[in-house]
């Protein structure tokens, strides 16, 4: 098969990365897509560096052998911290260097100063979206928030969880001074962007799905690797462990059942 | 060494097995505990039994192979429901069958009715809980809740974190009919007691460390292995992966340090 016919590995550790997916899907209509989502594992967001990059390359080679994907979008914030670690013969997209990037571009079309993140643990020890932030711009403030009982919520009931307000609250709270953007800096909040915009509508959300899929488009189209196949997208999805709530997630937010396939890796 | 004289490993997936390591201290004051916390593949609460039996046995052969113990505490009630599967040349202890039994005893004190439960969803969708207290009394009505944003909120900051009089709220109102008697059925849980009971002091709650505490005392003198060495307790704790949090948690438990040690299994 052509390089450019193969299809695009999307990996996560567990239910976050289908926002990445849905994103990647309607803005790439005619690419295959092959999503693992690492469950036996999850939850990524706690564990140490050595460990998430000996997960990362045991997913990402796992994909290359039985799939021979062309790429790979690393749809998981706390794998994105540890991209540069991770040896890869495909190009790999993780989300935090997207995100930053859109975040500062809205700032800066706001003129607001401070920007704010919520993300796991790991994700916010990492630094990763600051440091990536004060590439682009050192003067811009940044607050960071770890966040692990919204991905609890998300895991528990996607964005219709009854505590999610008295959480938003929770963590809003946490910020020392007022934020003018807020980076969803977890790939299980997007899910939530709805009701949290629309009690925050001063503040501007910036979802690292769109920015990591306008990301894909651009480096596709340079390497010439759109697919060329006249075929309808298709798309798998591979879970290492049976989760509960996964398929009837699915179905919530493709508004349609997906092939799940339980794999060993 | 003596058989009697060697260390009582107690193995959980993290830091919720550390409200049973304290309560075993306080009952074996002259006995050497092993805890093992598998910090690198939590949570279990979320995993199949397949995948909770294999940890469970890579577990206990580490620590059989390593430390020699005598006896096994499994301090997580998502394997404590499959510790019937797990092959072991020591006695196994779990928190489940304790548990059950003292609820037992206790709504028939009380002369109630109904025993409710919170748990992880592993431990609601094994019925474990359900199945031993119908073994005990078929008359007894039980409903069990799955509270996944419960754990999370402990494992975020014990038990005090802002949300939790919410979730309680949360959790209580899934309950269909009023409960007399509510089994703390996750390791974690032990830890908000005491806000808890303040909430709903007509509601009786269970600790279940204090259950398999108890089993522990009655199965060590029935096979006459106390302890007979005069050293003072000692206590250590292994974790899989390094843990944001496990080091500060043990400092609040147990109002001292204790030795940590990373190993890999």
């Amino acid at each position: 098969m052509n390089t450019e016919n193969k299809p695009i590995g999307v990996f996560d550790s567990g239910v976050g990365g289908l926002s990445v997916l849905r994103q990647l899907q309607i803005d790439h209509p005619q690419e295959t897509f092959i999503y693992l989502g690492d469950t036996a594992r999850l939850p990524y967001g706690t564990k140490s560096q050595t460990t998430i990059i000996s997960y990362a390359e045991r997913n990402l080679n796992y994909l290359l052998t039985n799939y021979n994907i062309k790429a790979l979008v690393v749809a998981c914030n706390s794998v994105s911290t540890v991209l540069e670690y991770v040896k890869s013969p495909v190009p790999l997209f993780g989300v935090i260097k997207p995100g930053a990037f859109a975040a500062v571009e809205c700032l800066k079309n706001i003129g607001g100063k401070r920007i704010g993140l919520w993300a796991t643990q790991a994700t916010v020890l990492s630094k990763a979206y600051e440091n990536e932030i004060k590439k682009l711009d050192p003067s811009i403030d940044v607050e960071m928030i770890s966040c692990p009982t919204l991905v609890a919520l998300v895991e528990e009931s996607l964005n219709t969880h009854k505590l999610l307000p008295h959480a938003f609250d929770y963590y809003l709270e946490k910020f020392k001074e007022k934020i003018d953007v807020l980076i969803l800096g977890c790939t299980h909040f997007p899910f939530f962007k709805e009701p949290l915009s629309k009690k925050i509508p001063e503040i501007q959300l910036i979802d690292s799905s769109i920015s990591v899929s306008k990301s894909l488009s651009g480096k596709l189209e340079l390497k010439n690797l759109n697919s060329r196949l006249n075929e309808k997208s298709l798309t798998k999805i591979l879970i290492t462990d049976e989760a509960k709530n996964f398929k009837s997630f699915i179905f919530q937010i493709f508004n349609k059942d997906i092939e799940v396939e339980k794999v060993e890796i």
